[in-house]
């Protein structure tokens, strides 16, 4: 299988960078509008977080509601598409849970 | 649960970097030498493979064995710490072949 057709370096530029996970991991938890997802995510800039939300959204992955409300109120969930990545996040819960602390014994 | 306790962040931080999950993804199928996971991850700079190799020794993650023969032969494979992670992995591949496609199909 060419490097093209593997399926775990697709995933992995699909998901690429830290704060595309975290975003999912805050979305797991519900519909979230930009303002509680900057806070959730300390050290993100807002510049950084439009871009992966937009991103995101370009890959079917992300829906952006907007309620015309004045002002708008914005708020971003999980489509389908992007509900079926629940499997990865567990999976990292799962490993942080279990086994993170012995890696951070070692790297304080 | 604050940031910090997040077991989720704590392994996005632990295994941050495209290359990180490409490398566990070639030593789950053996033990390598660096050329082995050189041409094996296409586009990785010789630099860049010692850094995170490095890091991942440095986790706990990867033993590198250094076998006394001439030139002397350097072998990666991963530690039990590191075979731990294998739904991590697992949980990509699974992800890459059912879904990866749908993303792929909309961002070409």
């Amino acid at each position: 299988m060419g490097v093209k057709g593997c399926p775990i370096e697709r995933t992995v530029n699909i998901l690429e960078g830290k704060w595309t996970l975290l975003i999912l991991r805050e979305l797991f938890t519900g519909t979230k509008r930009f303002g509680e997802l900057r806070s959730a995510l300390t050290g993100v800039s807002p510049k950084t977080l439009s871009e992966r939300l937009r991103i995101l959204e370009q890959q079917g992955i992300v829906k952006r509601t907007i309620y015309p409300e004045v002002p708008p109120r914005v708020e971003y969930s999980l489509t389908e598409l992007g509900e079926t990545l629940s499997p990865i996040i567990e999976a990292l819960r799962q490993w942080g849970t279990e086994w993170a602390d012995q890696v951070l014994a070692r790297t304080g």
